[in-house]
C-alpha cells in the first residue's frame, strides 16, 4: 500500500500560520512525524494566493531535509510545479492532474519527458463526477493524454474523487463501484483516493475514514491520500490486507501485532 | 442490519460453566447485556454432548424470561430442534441447516410449515467449501430442499460459511466474493455471516472481526452472527452503512455520535 501523508497543506490553519511565521521546526516535525507513521510520499501542498511557487520552495526545502523520502507536489498552479521540479531530489507524484482543460493543458507540457507518477483526478470541465459513468469517461479522456505526453500507464495513479458523503449520499457508493471498473479497463493502473474526503462534515471523521479505506482496499486501491498519524489507519490496513489474503500467512498482520502497532 | 447475539455458546468455557453449575443468572445477564448492544436475535447453543435437548430448554427458559427478543437455535441435534420449537414464544431463526445430508435430511420435517426463518449453511458433503463455485453449488441445493419444505427464498439467510484465514488465506476473500454472486442468482434472500470465524487463532481478534464485517457490508450483507458487545461493533456498522449510503443523510449515524456510540 502507498500512502500519501496528507498533513502538509495549507488548507489547515496551523499550516497556514507556520507558512506566515516561516515556522521551519514545525513543517519539519509534520514530515517526520508522517514518516515514522509509515508514509511513502510527503504531500507538500502550497495553495496560497499569490505566494504558490515562493511556497512550495519553502516547504520541499524543509521537507527533504526532513526526511529521506520523495515527495508529493499537490499545486494547481503551473509555476509552482516548475519550480518543484527542479527542487525535488527523488522522482515524485504529481498531485494531481484532471480533465479540466485549465488543469491539463498547462501541465502535460510541463510534464513531458519527466521521470514522476502522476494522479489523474477524474474530474472534467462539466465539474465533480457524480455517476461512475461519468469518472469513466473522464478516465479515458485522461488517460490519452497522459500517455500522449510520456506518462506510461503503470505510472498514472487514477483518483475516481471522492465526494463528501455530507454532500452526496452517493458519494462513497459510486467511488467504490468505480474502482474495478477502472481496473477492469486499465489493468495497469494504480488506484489512489483522498480518503478523508469522504467525512468532510461529519462527526468522528476518523471512524467513517478508516471505514471508507477498508472498502477501497477491498475494491482494489492500492493508494491512499491519508493522515497517516491516525491511530486507527494503520491496522485498519494491516487487517483489510490479512482478511484480503493480500497478506498471505498474515506475516505482516503478525508483525505489526508484535511492533504493537495494531493498537 | 439483523444481529445476531453468539455469546450464549457452549463451545466458550464461561458459558460452559455456568450450564454445569445452573448459574441462571449468568445466561440472563449475557442475554440482557446483548440486548443492550443492539442484538436483533439471541442465539442459544446448546452443545453439550449428550445434554443438548435439556440444555437448550433450560437456555431457552432463562433467555425468554430475561429479554424480549426472539433466539436463534443453534443445535446441531434434531431432539434439541424439536423441544426449542415447542418451547419458543416467538417465530426464532433456526441456525442452521447445512447441505450435509445428516443436517437437512433430519431437519427439514421438523421445519415444515413452522413459522420461522432460516439459515442456510452453505456446506455439504465434501466438507467445507473452498471455491465460490462450492458455496453456489451447495446454495442450489439448500434453496429447492427449503423451498421444498415451505420457508419461502425471503426467510432463508445464506451463510456462505467463513473460514478461518490463519487455516485458508484466502477463506476471507472467497467469502465475500460468493455474497454479490449469490443475491445475483436469489436476489431475496438474506446474507449472513459468523463474523468472528474469520479471525480464529490470530491475535487483536476484534480489529479483523470489524475489518471483516465492513467488507460484508460493503459487499450486501444485511445479517451478522456475532458479539454486539464488543464496543467496536456497532460504530463499524454506522460507519459502513453511512458510507455506503445505507443510511441518507447519515441520520443513523448522527443519532448514534448524539447518544455516544461511536465510541
Amino acid at each position: 500500500m502507498i500512502i500519501v501523508g496528507e498533513k502538509i497543506n495549507m488548507s489547515r490553519s496551523s499550516v497556514a500560520k507556520a507558512w506566515e511565521q516561516r515556522d521551519k521546526g514545525f513543517i519539519a516535525r509534520l514530515a517526520a512525524d508522517q514518516a515514522k507513521a509509515g508514509a511513502s510520499y510527503i504531500d507538500v501542498n502550497s495553495g496560497v494566493y499569490g505566494e504558490e511557487t515562493e511556497c512550495m520552495e519553502w516547504l520541499l526545502s524543509i521537507v527533504q531535509d526532513a526526511v529521506d523520502l520523495p515527495v508529493s507536489i499537490d499545486t494547481t498552479h503551473p509555476g509552482a510545479l516548475e519550480k518543484a521540479l527542479s527542487r525535488v531530489r527523488r522522482p515524485p507524484l504529481i498531485n494531481s492532474v484532471s480533465g479540466e482543460k485549465v488543469r491539463w493543458s498547462t501541465f502535460l507540457p510541463i510534464l513531458k519527458g519527466v521521470d514522476c507518477r502522476v494522479i489523474a483526478l477524474l474530474m472534467g470541465d462539466d465539474g465533480i463526477p457524480r455517476s461512475v459513468e461519468d469518472r469513466m469517461k473522464n478516465a479515458a479522456f485522461l488517460i490519452d493524454k497522459l500517455v500522449e505526453a510520456g506518462i506510461t500507464v503503470d505510472r498514472i495513479f487514477m483518483d475516481p474523487c471522492v465526494v463528501p458523503i455530507a454532500s452526496d449520499p452517493a458519494g462513497g457508493r459510486t467511488f467504490l463501484e468505480s474502482l474495478p471498473r477502472i481496473t477492469e479497463t486499465w489493468p495497469e493502473v494504480h488506484l489512489i483516493a483522498g480518503i478523508s474526503n469522504v467525512s468532510f462534515g461529519l462527526p468522528m471523521r476518523a471512524l467513517l475514514n478508516r471505514t471508507f479505506l477498508i472498502m477501497c482496499v477491498a475494491k482494489g486501491l492500492d493508494a491512499a491520500i491519508l493522515d497517516p498519524t491516525d491511530p486507527g489507519m494503520h491496522p485498519a490496513i494491516l487487517a483489510a490486507r490479512a482478511v484480503l489474503a493480500k497478506d498471505p500467512y498474515c506475516m505482516e498482520y503478525l508483525k505489526g501485532f508484535r511492533k504493537g502497532d495494531l493498537g
